[in-house]
């Protein structure tokens, strides 16, 4: 099973400390964890996986495999910039998505349009004419998040 | 002047309408549109820049030139699927994001990571934590909406 | 009639007068000049198309409009550093191959792959197993290679 | 260390024979093997390597991860046709061809172009103006290949 673990490069102590335990639970339940590869939720997420015995990849914007944080095991270098966040989520069989900016934000999208389900952790609310739109399974805690996503991921 | 025009690849009439609007006016202003190619939303807009003598640019997903709606003049074949909706807001100055789905949801996200500024119509409404985030500008009509994002456009 | 044109960043002053005789007989007969909109024999090929009142596109590596040459018309901005080879020929009907160094090698590569004719001046010679593969089209002059992309032209 | 093994999606027995001892070689001596993940060479080297315990990362062009032949261990689904190519030979440190046709000829071209060595098993010869460019790497037998890409390999 592979789940993608997407959020922004820079984070909170907070919000590492839940990507951290996203990783950890991956790992225990033999999830490959897939992300974007840099710092901040994807660094502490890798972190907790390798912790826990995981495999990581991290798919990397740029064009040195020397970006990659020191927890991700297989290092795809793409050199595509931003376009490299479809990759994350097509290679994921579910998204977590922990709190985030507007590059989590559009990995959400391609994945809710690529039909890949997403579970959120403090992350994006979406609507549209004044009206929500539920297409984020909501979690509240990391554990919530890795049993959501694995028992939504897609075949 | 490039500016980007996005939303759905099937849509209402109404939303058409509101499509065309903005293509015609881009054009009148003498800024190039660039989509993705496409129907609905794209095809639209393109028709209403071409009927004012416009240039279009296409930046198609698939592999075949002949994806692209009639109203098209410069076809880009990219053969990336999802992937070339960050070419599409990484090419335009202003992007303008009409009603739309999860794809232009992910566009209005890579548009905005990329500090490329964001008009819309009818559009996506974005909140994080409870709070609304107003990094979308609101226009009431496609005038507004190209006065808008031509004023905004980046160099 | 989209024709693109490849070749280096760098030149020397003969392969630019051939790009640039190239890009302005593409451009007399009405064809749209593709390119990758850098500078060499993508730069030269643009001078000669806009003496002659053509249309060109430049399908960009890096993330930045300005990287463009100042005869480059409609600028797609891919950020996607070399895989934006396989754009740029995927984008024409016919490529024209002037000298080149492995970058122009793998736009070659991609047009044969893609079923795309390639129409070669002073570029690369392709063998395996000893023997020589005839793929590339043999110009000997720009005429000659607009005249034989032209005939060649998928449509 | 990663590895790249580029070569047809279909290849004859003796040309699948070579790929999977090089996929056996990389295994025994650590290496990663990266591939495209489909069949032909990639299926072959896929095999070896799993045969003697190692990892294997299948970049697929398509959309769908069950595209990947059964010897993938990781899959990376980008969506991007050929233009994943270019993150194939990126992700590895060094690749070796076998046989190929032109999608080898283009991550040929992409690898040395981005400065990563490649080591030849009966590929493609390459000349320019009559003269002959010795950039492949010539290698006799698949432990040959394997131990001039691991000491050639960029860190």
């Amino acid at each position: 099973m592979f789940v993608a673990v997407v959020g922004d490069g820079r984070c909170s102590a907070d919000v590492a400390a839940l990507a951290e335990a996203v990783g950890r639970e991956l790992a225990r339940r033999d999830a490959v964890l897939v992300c974007g590869g840099l710092g901040g939720v994807m660094e502490a997420a890798c972190r907790g996986a390798k912790a826990a015995g995981g495999l990581t990849v991290g798919i990397l914007p740029g064009t040195s495999r020397r970006d990659a944080n020191p927890y991700v095991d297989v290092r795809v270098v793409t050199g595509m910039g931003e376009a490299r966040n479809v990759l994350v989520v097509q290679s994921a069989q579910a998204v977590i998505a922990i709190s985030g900016e507007y590059g989590t934000l559009s990995e959400i999208a391609h994945a809710l349009k690529l039909g890949i389900p997403v579970v959120g952790l403090n992350t994006w609310e979406l609507a549209k004419g004044g009206q929500e739109r539920q297409a984020i399974v909501h979690a509240g805690t990391p554990q919530e998040a890795v049993e959501k996503a694995l028992a939504l991921a897609i075949p």
